[in-house]
């Protein structure tokens, strides 16, 4: 499906990828406990440095020193979103971008509420989540849930296309095919494999990965596609190795791939078009 | 020390095993941080989806949407016993089973009467702990310590089968060989490597597992004894495999066996008993 | 760089390692979310018992079963700031060892004011941090940051050697070259690979290791040393294997060599100088 892109190709791809390495750039997460070891490792892989640090009192002076900040919901307590909001705020004031997660939005409303405040008291650069996720902070949920699986990524496109103008942010959802989208520039991202599904923290270590390539200032929609292109064809030589066996050995085989991952890897296997 | 059975023979196991991995039940933890993202990991590998959400807020929410509630004193704090109850007691509204694991019960004050408190407020299927914690739990404490090992089999055998019995709750004991019991039908099962014990979390994973099993709602008592069959047997696997060094290559080759667990495996594999 | 050692040598390192593992020593953390795992698991491996407990009510009880209480300021709430103080008085009393991994001082306010809290109220056994969180807690920063590459070593082992006399502490300072004093005696360790620094966690695990060795009350800076020296030959050993392709790889070869390291690799290649 790798079509004449107006915007982005593989070798801008992998250009960014070479920036993040050589510039180590520092990502502030506040993030949950389940995949935060999950998170700082993928970020050192992919070329960042992670700190972790989510205590209100921190974590403005926290965030002066990097050059992306990750919000992630996923282990969410009330108070966490004061820090976010606050931690948010000052990356505004400094021109940092901010990512977020908005892990099991739609699942309670502690969550939903919260990743709705954030998004509206933050400027977020790019809002990633899966489609049901999206779909909910969208609006949209009776819609969603009407479709069938074919008519799916039609629709969640459609979702995000919408509220990326809406909200002037660059939305994420990620599933088998990958939607970036602006509002008006946009990708879909075929690379991946499924073994991905079978560890926890894929989710969240996406937008760790994103973060990374956010930190170059470029354009978040580009840095956002190029990232997940990144992760997804390190997942598929991963899942092509002879020493896989299963989702713990895939695991590792998935770190070691996208610390290795080398330009022409990226060049012969990105699939992606831009729409 | 495989007999004639008179309620679970292997097939059952693997029969138990094969719904759990079509069925994929969302498996909700209000668990630790130190092993979280293991039990995390396990619980796909069992073929379970995990969520992991501890907020007083949201834990009423997230357990309507779940078919197991696993609880886990961990790393607890004394604000999240208030969370585990009001999640344990909608659970009990609503038909969903609840595990307990009384981590370090008898190591602290704090510990033992948590799990006591939530014993008594939560109507629990599946309490699961270690020799020293069920017999805490039991009140035998004094009566466990002065026993030595060779006598410990059977002396927690009854402890565990008393202490069933009084409560009306499947008691699960981990060790070389583990303890199943409702009071009436019990299990004792030979299955698992020593190499299970040289990493953290084996506990934790286990109650995870057995959390997979309890939301077929069959019995609790034979769905904890299959998933303990599985969990042990796939440690075997696991240790006899050619690239295990140690520790970590045992965890990833554990993680992997457990994904890859076939029928005929169990069959050939299975070390227990029933009385 | 092997010199006539006035106090430690090769087969003492392993002798202390040996005693580690026949001890099993209980060492209490109170610890950051990010790496507890990591850190437990490296206990396990090292030889030690860990247990985590940050709760205010326990960690006094907590303490009086452990050999060592590992304090580390990884992901600090200021609430844990009281609970590491309390348990790091009960310690003193008991005569139990402290740690203290001042994680990110420096980079923030309540870092740099909480550590030195604890190291004004707590008895520290050992404080262990990189260049620049020893420099800060040493009140040098000026001077660290005006240092080039070439002169960091020499200066910041002044500086260790200042603050641990000053402070009647032992100070390690991991690099590429460790710096273990007491003011008086003092060790420089050049074992160690630079894959380490792709894994997150090796700085909180080297606390671990120190911590397993600070259990057999023999002497701070030796067993500091020892436990580093061995922490990092298990890193070379790692690196040479044929199965490791990247950071993930590497992290499993390391956990394992750990595990399975042998007084001949020990004396073969430990690289330290006393002074």
């Amino acid at each position: 499906m790798q079509e004449k892109l107006k915007y982005l190709n593989s070798s801008q791809v992998a250009g960014f990828l070479a920036r993040v390495r050589r510039e180590k750039p520092l990502i502030h997460h506040i993030t949950n406990y389940v995949t935060a070891n999950d998170c700082a490792n993928i970020t050192l892989h992919t070329g960042g440095l992670p700190v972790m640090a989510h205590a209100f009192d921190e974590v403005e002076e926290m965030v002066e020193a990097a050059r992306t900040l990750v919000l992630n919901i996923g282990t969410l307590q009330p108070d966490q979103v004061a820090a976010m909001i606050k931690a948010g705020k000052k990356a505004n004031r400094l021109g940092i971008p901010v990512l977020l997660d908005p892990v099991g939005a739609g699942a309670t409303k502690l969550r939903t509420e919260s990743a709705r405040k954030i998004l509206s008291e933050v400027k977020v650069s790019v809002v990633k989540g899966n489609y049901a996720e999206i779909a909910i902070l969208a609006g949209t949920e009776a819609e969603i849930r009407g479709v069938d699986a074919a008519g799916t990524v039609e629709d969640i496109d459609r979702i995000a296309r919408e509220f990326a103008a809406a909200r002037d942010v660059t939305v994420v959802v990620t599933g088998v095919t990958d939607i970036v989208t602006d509002g008006r520039t946009g990708y879909k991202i075929s690379n991946g494999h499924e073994l991905m599904g079978t560890i926890t923290g894929t989710g969240c270590m996406a937008g760790s990965v994103i973060g990374c390539f956010l930190a170059l200032q470029d354009s978040p929609v580009h840095e956002a596609a190029a990232a997940l292109i990144c992760y997804g064809i390190a997942g598929e030589i991963a899942a092509g190795r002879a020493d896989v066996y299963g989702p713990a050995s895939f695991r590792t085989a998935f770190f070691d791939s996208l610390y290795n991952l080398q330009e022409k890897q990226i060049s012969r296997m990105a699939k992606f078009a831009a729409y």
